[in-house]
């Protein structure tokens, strides 16, 4: 009896919910589970346990590194019971630390998973350009002794948008995985803060916010093209340079810059159908 | 001689520098030292003795609460030794933990004093109004939720512009001080943060901005006024209401709520004369 009850739970269909994530990276060793180290697949993971009374299967769309922030990832989470989207997400964050937030949950389809069945990612990532470091939101920023060429920042990151081999910005998450990525678009622009206090010494301050769009990101992308961008903005680094690196592939891994992970912001994950997740 | 070398010493005209500084208050038991607990005064004091070999006089245009953050907090410093304004700033801030910088150092009149001279304070709070908590920057922001009625915050503000008796509103600094203080402008607005990652259930989001200057604060003022405005905004709390608790003084205080630290950022100080600091 026992037997066929189990059998019965495990024939039944699973119950597969779209989890939309925040979370502040300054304190977590990345996403991925890891033994003994504190990860927000960890976290997660608990905190389900705690309010479903069960662990779950998960799939997230993209690993984040450690130190870097997520504002829209997207887990996919099966569970065997039926739940509410809107006691599910409240339920969980309940439990949740208060450096991650569930902050939509919705149904999926059985088979759906948050990484394969993603068609773009979005990546912004933050650099302060300052005279002085700052210390209000230094978690979320890189700080840069300005000032940055955002124009010319903004020609080299041209000539990363298209169809590439960026192996020299990054790695396949599968080994011997292509390392060919489509960068659907990359914007570079400035964000005054004009009215920050200003003495008459102090310049208004900026950030320089680097969007970038591509059907997927290697391991190290997001960081290794901020970093590009932002030698090419302090005139340590040409816009043919850059593109000499793209070309040469692999083996010039070496010699690109990887900006911090602080300055990093998983931004958002798309999908192909228009109710998913 | 010795005696007469420390006179000389002592009699010599002190060097006034005016510092500029931001915080992240999280770490800090606010600004004011106290024996045993990590302030901003304590570490400042740290950093200058650490690069000038001396204990500077400090005063400072405000104290800040534990939690609450600093943008232009103005530090006057009292110097044996002539310092070059860029290299002070540097020496300072090379001593400083990096949750406090020095943004700005300049040369100040031998009387100036950071607090006595100040003609008018600017403060503002960060209030995010949104469904669910939130992850990043938390740390600056007062999370509320939402949604809030601005235009019924921004009338309610209108009735604390002028000169009052803000004795509901919060401790003057000195005991059976005056508790008058003129609020020079009271500004609410929602700034949208609309590339913020949406799916389909996901609103924008939205953060609500309320800047008051003031020719001075009263100990708790700004974080009372924020969490009376936020009441309002949340419709707990009448136009009328406001008005009768300012009206009816120190009396109404314990009713009046106060929102917490971590919305609080000190924005700027302004001098009479143009070139101080």
């Amino acid at each position: 009896m026992v037997a066929t009850l189990e059998s019965a739970t495990a024939a039944a269909p699973a119950h597969v919910y779209a989890l939309t994530l925040e979370y502040d990276g300054t304190d977590f060793a990345g996403w991925q589970r890891q033994p003994g180290r504190r990860t927000v697949e960890g976290v997660l993971l608990q905190a389900i346990a705690a309010v479903a009374g069960e662990q779950p299967r998960l799939t997230a769309a993209g690993r984040t590194d450690a130190g870097a922030h997520a504002h829209g990832q997207v887990v996919g989470c099966s569970l065997r019971r039926h739940w509410d989207t809107d006691r599910l997400r409240q339920a969980i964050n309940s439990a949740l630390p208060e450096d991650v937030v569930v902050v939509d949950a919705a149904v999926a389809p059985p088979a759906f998973h948050a990484r394969f069945d993603a068609v773009a990612r979005r990546y912004r990532y933050v650099v302060a350009a300052r005279r002085d470091r700052f210390a209000v939101s230094r978690q979320y920023a890189w700080y840069v002794r300005g000032p940055l060429d955002v124009e010319a920042m903004r020609h080299a990151g041209d000539r990363l948008v298209g169809r590439h081999d960026f192996a020299a910005f990054g790695r396949s998450p599968r080994p011997g995985g292509s390392t060919v990525r489509t960068v659907n678009r990359l914007a570079v622009r400035r964000v005054d803060v004009p009215d920050i206090p200003a003495t008459p010494n102090q310049r208004p301050r900026a950030v320089v916010v680097v969007d970038v769009e591509a059907d997927a990101f290697l391991y190290g992308m997001m960081r290794s093209i901020a970093g590009v961008l932002v030698a090419v903005g302090g005139g340590r680094m040409s816009e043919d340079e850059v593109a000499a690196m793209l070309d040469a592939g692999a083996g010039q891994r070496a010699r690109v810059p990887v900006a911090p992970a602080r300055g990093l912001h998983q931004w958002r994950v798309t999908y192909s159908s228009p109710g998913q997740p």
